[in-house]
């Protein structure tokens, strides 16, 4: 324990406060600079609001950046990167070396913040929007994760989330979208400084930008201020009123000049993305009567972030002090929530889904709901929602353990009504488990998955457990026509590095991919669910649908080792294969069918085991896939077959659809003629 | 000539009109129902405000749905699809064995509307907020039309754009940002209907948007009127009002009751997305003492239409009597206009833009602006903008002949200013391309694609010719690391049917690129451009660059005959393949590079040339491309090797990215040398 400082935060004089905030203000200039590459005008319009945040409110631990109740920061302004490692550098998460290398291969401090590459980054934003709309998900994760396990006298969680945003933010779409579902919602703790500078990069907001924020804002429930983002007792003021304001969200809206303190670029498009040079660096420091010293940190500074970070200890020790009698009076409870927040799974979870009867037909979103409710009546921490398609996805969890679905101000429940927000829901659902305490899924049509692509990438590239469920996965969707059949969205998922994506072809593979993407920890998983029914194979015929879990496995292998065709399928096309392999098997022809539910866990399998699957002798490789053929080619070689789509689909009932497609046994057996197999 | 009906409207009776709302209302009824599938919540809701379009305001050529100065109608909630062609039968574009077979399989009505299938439908439309921002693309061009070609005496261009949207339009983020941008620019012949039923798949709006649509509009410079949707008057009122407002889009909230008349199911979710049911369908007939016939349509409703249709033809024979007078008076701007709008090019077009010259390292973004600019000079038509980025995608067209940018209320330009809103641009340039007289482009960086993903999907699926010019096209962005470096979007393009996609390698290729994106009529184009230099290559010692023309062309034969290695790459990679070509000559090896711009391209060519192009017995494949191995994998066969990338790139200066990738000839030849070849 450090001696112990005063728990009361005082704020630093005025004049400290300006030091500090030139302190922000060089540093990012100096990085920018010496990287030769990066964004100094936001970081220097925003020195203030970094420093009054970091000097009277952030809640920190400066040791644990994973400390469950820290308050988060978010730079959904990610191109600001250096103001963000600046007040991580005096947290006491980077070093001044650390600045020094800024954007430099292997360092602690890119370009745009990276989740896991630095410690205190509470998410990897870039893309415009993505940053505000993943703390609208953590703001809703702190809630429901308070209203589960804090008790009347134990608020063990009650963090805020602040959320720095510029211009580009606002213009952003998916931001609205938030905005909207986070004002319904009445998430209290979420606090949005906007640094309206008025610049982007073409020039003038005004050239495309000319609304009412304040008003919008109003408009979506939100408490909205504006303020001199310059002026620090107005930003303190304005962000304790934002706490002050417990049933709404608070965008702040803070006024400043971009690039700051540059005597002949601030306030100006030139200052937004690119080094201001030396002799403008040189000016500035000149005319604030700063040393002219590169990442130059004045001995006052350090001093007071020095008792800063043990005031940020004490807060953590009073935390831990809370915690202990929480865990005194609370046992299980506390273990719970110890536990959710680890990742770590409850034991025997696993059981909770035994393995459906063979002979009944039911479409995978239906088993596939079936699984997440089972799963997760064993896992509390499986939480999530739908855009507006729930009746369809198949996806509410129903265990009668709470209130079905999280409301405005009561957020006791696992589903959330997302609303027709396809995009902010997969960044509220990446924020949920960049959060902790969860593992999120959010579902709707596979098509749909375009409208929020970038959160899967992200969730990838952050290695997030997130979990993307997909129904109405290919042309069988029938009447609702091409906009609603996907066609190169299953391959299109399976672009992304680190995603995995799960194509079930009956009610026990889904047990198995819904389990690999429960069980998985190191990113997001897609599960491909068919809207229209498909048989419960009898695995007493087949192999046993465990093997699923090795991503592809020999599933009908009738015929032996006189096989000369092997036919590979997933979901739905499954069942098409075997109805080919048996008429082939007619026609006196040694067939094997593969079922291939998930090609990146397949790739991941021994050599050994690869090759069994795909001996090298079985040339004649007939692939079948309701989708388009990349991704396939390897496996198909110079003379496979595929079965896929080359266009987009058609509107008129599914049978014919795919009947005028070509997913007929018929039509297949005429296509191997052809080729003279 | 129909015998010269009036010119001036007559509204129809209340009563006329009450029928012509119920016959539209049963139409939609009985459509879903007969298809077994469909949604006649929002038909049933909305009849009134179909009535009211059609009978008082909507100005047609029954005849003709390509005439250029028509209203547009878009069905932004594409899935009261009964609606659109109950409208399209009373204008004459279907027939009543039409709307009977409704969502069959090769019929004219298909479950969403789809541009093409269909005479009479504007846009393509199903996935929400698209119709809306489509509709304001449209509104746009419309304006920037009639200014380009309109004089004092002469509006030949002066039509509406007519929305209608359902409250899962509004919840999408893209409409925000369309919204923003129709209010911004002042287009105020833009009109949006707005269903406001109050009912969502899941349930009540209220359960996941409660925010007040008229304020958040009213932010956005939007005009706003709340009315009785089921109120004819009222809504002549406010479509006239919106009419008279021209300095800004209105938005009309009409407050319906979904599934108006189905006397147990209206105003609830069940009446959304499913057929009513025969005993609602006739209950509800019986109630408004309608005949229970199916496709009932009274015998004054079809009168008034007749006499309707005469109107609407005499609405285009005075528009070609004032067109005729134009054409005498202004006789080579008439003829541009018609141009323009046949969607044919100027003659001689293509010798605007000369080949580079050789040993110049530039930029493809910097030669592709250039080359935009030159095009552009000889093509009037060729418009568009960039999403806050035009300084870095060098996109914008300076022919000096116009004001370079549109501004709000003065749309005499050829440059668009779309701000941050990535998702509102690609369907603006939707709907430019649908509303004709323009070949649109629209400019951001490569990874944002993932933003406007759906944009790229509905122009491919309406084969529309729009210009996506995609920059910053590989990890050789550097600094500002994974989430700006594309990796796996140009293997996501090349994923969508009737997509090219072109990565020229050179500032000539670069020429034939973009030459083939302007020629080409039934399809989008994008265009991976790169942010760092490229060597503009001595064509005297290599191939024509015409030869791109074709897709993929050996660009260096080199050792004729007698080559064993075929080296494939794209883009920048293309002088990495010439240096490891170079290389490997110095070894003794034989070896020929292929460049590749385009994929789709070669596709299509003769099998003699593709042949050619890849011999049989070459099967030492060295595939280049700094992005995933999808795509690639056919043309690599069982044993080519694969120089791309596995994972996400990472922040650091380009060249020492491209290092950690192996993006290097000493590390190809450790490959090539590892493989054994």
């Amino acid at each position: 324990m450090p001696d112990s400082p005063p728990l009361t935060l005082q704020p630093p004089s005025a004049e400290l406060s300006a030091k500090i905030a030139n302190t922000i203000r060089f540093l990012a200039a100096d990085g920018v600079q010496k990287a030769n590459s990066g964004h100094p005008g936001l970081p220097m319009g925003s020195s203030e609001i970094a420093t009054v945040l970091m000097t009277r409110f952030l809640r920190i631990d400066p040791k644990d950046d994973k400390w469950l109740n820290r308050d988060r920061f978010v730079l959904s302004a990610g191109h600001a990167s250096m103001l963000l490692y600046s007040m991580l550098y005096f947290q006491g998460f980077l070093t001044l070396d650390d600045l020094k290398n800024f954007r430099q291969l292997g360092s602690r401090t890119p370009g745009h913040p990276e989740y896991g590459d630095t410690p205190g980054v509470e998410a990897t934003t870039g893309p415009l929007g993505a940053g505000f709309a993943m703390a609208a998900g953590m703001a809703l994760g702190e809630r429901m994760l308070a209203e589960m396990y804090n008790t009347p006298k134990f608020d063990v969680v009650d963090h805020y989330v602040y959320v720095l945003m510029g211009d580009g933010c606002h213009m952003e779409g998916v931001t609205n979208e938030a905005a909207s579902l986070a004002g319904h919602l009445k998430l209290g703790r979420l606090i949005a400084i906007y640094d309206d500078n008025e610049i982007s990069i073409e020039g003038d907001t005004g050239l495309a930008f000319t609304e009412n924020v304040n008003q919008r804002y109003e408009a979506l429930g939100w408490h909205v201020q504006d303020i001199d983002g310059h002026d620090c007792e107005a930003i303190a003021r304005a962000i304790g009123n934002a706490q002050a304001e417990t049933s709404r969200p608070s965008l702040i809206v803070a006024h400043t000049t971009i690039g700051k303190g540059a005597p002949h670029k601030q306030g100006t498009h030139g200052v937004h993305g690119e080094p201001l040079g030396a002799d403008e660096i040189a000016a500035a420091k000149a005319a604030m009567g700063w040393p002219s010293e590169d990442f130059h940190v004045p001995q006052e500074v350090r001093d007071y972030f020095d008792v800063r970070r043990g005031e940020w200890m004490a807060i953590r020790n009073e935390w831990n002090d809370l915690f202990a009698a929480y865990e005194k009076k609370h046992r299980s409870t506390a273990r719970d929530l110890l536990r959710v927040v680890s990742g770590e799974l409850p034991k025997q979870w696993k059981k909770a889904c035994p393995e459906f009867a063979a002979g009944k037909a039911i479409a995978t979103r239906v088993s596939g709901g079936e699984i997440m409710n089972r799963f997760g009546e064993a896992i509390p921490e499986l939480v999530g929602g739908s855009a507006d398609l729930a009746p369809s996805t198949k996806t509410e969890i129903k265990t009668g353990q709470y209130p079905d679905y999280v409301a405005p101000g009561a957020f006791l429940g696992r589903n959330i009504h997302y609303g027709v927000r396809e995009h902010a829901m997969g960044w509220m659902t990446d924020g949920l488990a960049l959060h902790g305490g969860f593992i999120p899924y959010c579902a709707t049509f596979m098509v749909f998955h375009d409208y929020m692509r970038p959160t899967v990438r992200l969730a990838a590239l952050m290695r997030r457990r997130a979990i993307f469920v997909y129904t109405h996965d290919s042309i069988y969707v029938g009447e609702d026509g091409p906009t609603h059949q996907p066609i190169e969205q299953l391959a299109s998922l399976r672009l992304t590095p680190r995603v995995q994506v799960w194509r079930p072809c009956d009610a026990n593979e889904a047990i198995y991919a819904w389990q690999s993407a429960i069980e998985r920890k190191d990113g997001p998983t897609c599960l491909a669910m068919t809207r229209q029914n498909l048989m419960t194979l009898d695995r007493g015929k087949y192999a046993p649908a465990r093997d699923a879990l090795k991503g592809m496995y020999v599933l009908d292998s009738e015929g032996g080792k006189s096989a000369e065709i092997l036919v590979i399928a997933t979901g739905s096309e499954v069942h098409l294969a075997l109805a080919v392999a048996d008429a082939l098997r007619e026609q006196g022809r040694g067939v094997r069918v593969v079922s291939a539910p998930c090609l990146e866990v397949f790739k991941r399998q021994a050599d050994g085991y690869r090759k069994k699957v795909f001996p090298k002798r079985l040339k004649k490789r007939l692939v079948m896939e309701a989708g388009v053929v990349q991704g396939w080619e390897g496996i198909l070689g110079e003379s496979g077959i595929f079965i896929g789509m080359e266009d987009f689909g058609h509107s008129g009932p599914a049978s014919m659809v795919a009947e005028r497609c070509g997913f007929t046994v018929p039509a297949i057996l005429g296509k191997i003629s052809l080729a003279g197999w």
